[in-house]
């Protein structure tokens, strides 16, 4: 081989190696893009600003509120549709990144296969921010306390059994997958469902996830749990710009016959879930599971794609309602991502 | 030329192009590895978890307090030190991404230039959540709402001239660089201070900012308003591991001459003051800038290296309060690297 020419080379796949290797989670990453933006903002007069610690009361004025914080990033190579991520109650986008014991999140994971990935924080809590004034106003006021919002954080004591880390705290199932040496990074991400601050609530993230998708086009939505019911009004609101549904342990009892004929006729859907979900009984149990099962029966009836993965049936054990963070995250994500290569035109 | 040398030079050229160039922000981005993190979370039994609106009232458990979620950018070719950038009052580590008018941010365009960047949100604020207990307690016994803890979030028509878009609102100064056409994307990211509901407010900043220099290794800080004082109080807890303190408009009141003589001797800082400060009432006027001008005294006195960087006296010119999202942020953040590569070994 001609030296130059060889040297060339070597040069050549030094670079490229360079491109694809590396680094301590799942190697080198190469974005075209990556920022933030907001999405469903609205201008909203509040009587009760509060005081600043540092220069005193604020008068009355416009604050915004109801926005939607977005993060996105773009791979340098595209092969996968665009997929927007949507956590569930007490949760953050966080949820989807960085894994609480430190290993790669499904954000970054599916970036890395070649899909453009949008992270929300639900209108109201997080990046989003909330409205301060209807506690504001009753502290200045000194106006009934009953008519404050609640801010509800589950204790772990309680999010135990209903993330399905085991039967009761702080006993763990057999071959849980959930990274429990890591526990206190994973409670470190929980919030107070702060979107009870706003008129409608969860309503503002649906609002909000239907503007997202008129910026920047058709996109798969994954939601989680309490954002499952959410997923279902976004294809109510915008079926021609919802490319496919994933929902993660998502609730999906509103969903009648008649959506299924309707916007779900082409809109393809997958509930998946971990195991131990058979007989539990709190949030994420029989009875959501259930429902899931029929909403799924009611698409395929109707002649739409749905599909009900119950992972311990495909032979992958010990997954928890945080599957997404499970040890074995990424291998239910390449199950994900074969449903939507097979299911998304 | 050979002809298979010419064809592996022009196929390395191709690669080493993809690597640097295109994306509609700045361009390609290739990462040795991003994620996110918390530290300082600390486990808290609340009394008033509050009720899911979904589940139900929840009884008194442990829930994690006082943490920072910390994000990260790692390059995969690093040409300088690792940055930590810590957002004001109001904000949250948004303040470092996207501008308001989409352009690239700080985050970004640091670690285009080879900085590993850690963007934080404080503690009490956005993903790092806050204690809903002081609120829900109220709600629950039907407490004293006086026992409230205050939410702030300043209405436009005073921030305005805080930030210092104009001297009264709605009117800007002439010349002025803050992207007012998206002042929409701009005030939906202001949050409440809820950090509030924490015993020591901002001072669980401060703490968590030391855990994650512990954590990383020595860094240069980044603080801007609100947080110039944490970043001072950091300084001082660990002078081994702050390689420089970048002060955007931060407080530096609480720096005395016994400060300059001790933990300020061996870190380099710099205050960085935009335009119309002079004259300027709000608390981004006279008062604070002339605290930093004598913070600079008293560290250059004491033989440190300390800079007082008045941008319209380095003739830029119009740069708001916000200097990291104004038209000219690039630079800006130009002349803050530069003062790094000068003054950090």
């Amino acid at each position: 081989m001609h030296t130059r020419n060889a040297f060339g080379l070597v040069v050549l796949l030094f670079v490229l190696a360079a491109c694809a290797t590396g680094g301590p989670s799942g190697g080198r990453l190469v974005l075209e893009d990556e920022g933030s933006f907001f999405v469903n903002g609205q201008s909203y007069r509040s009587e009760h600003p509060g005081a600043s610690l540092n220069t005193g009361a604020a008068p009355p004025g416009n604050i915004t509120i109801k926005q939607m914080y977005v993060q996105y990033r773009v791979p340098a190579e595209k092969s996968g549709p665009a997929i927007v991520m949507v956590h569930g109650s007490q949760h953050t986008g966080k949820t989807y990144e960085t894994t609480p014991d430190g290993r790669e999140g499904w954000a970054t994971w599916f970036v890395r296969r070649g899909h453009p990935v949008y992270v929300v924080d639900q209108a109201g809590r997080g990046r989003s921010g909330f409205n301060p004034t209807p506690v504001n106003a009753v502290r200045d006021r000194g106006g009934d306390p009953k008519a404050l919002p609640i801010f509800f954080l589950g204790p772990i004591e309680r999010a135990w059994a209903n993330f399905r880390f085991g039967p009761e705290y702080p006993k763990p199932y057999p071959g849980l997958q959930f990274p429990l040496e890591a526990l206190d990074q994973y409670l470190a991400q929980l919030v107070p469902n702060s979107e009870t601050t706003l008129e409608g609530g969860g309503v503002n993230t649906v609002n909000a996830l239907a503007a997202l998708l008129d910026k920047i086009g058709p996109a798969v939505i994954f939601v989680h749990s309490q954002s499952g019911v959410y997923g279902l009004d976004v294809v109510r609101k915008r079926p021609n710009l919802v490319r496919a549904l994933v929902s993660v342990e998502g609730g999906c009892e509103t969903l009648t016959s008649k959506d299924a004929a309707g916007p779900f006729s082409k809109v393809p859907f997958v509930s998946v879930w971990g195991d131990n979900s058979v007989g539990a009984w709190g949030v994420n149990g029989d009875k959501r599971r259930n429902g899931c099962v029929q909403a799924v029966n009611y698409i395929q009836s109707a002649g739409g794609k749905a599909t009900f993965l119950l992972l311990p049936e495909a032979g992958v054990k010990g997954n928890s309602h945080m599957m997404m963070m499970d040890k074995n995250n990424l291998e239910v994500a390449g199950l994900i991502r074969r449903w939507i290569s097979e299911n998304v035109r």
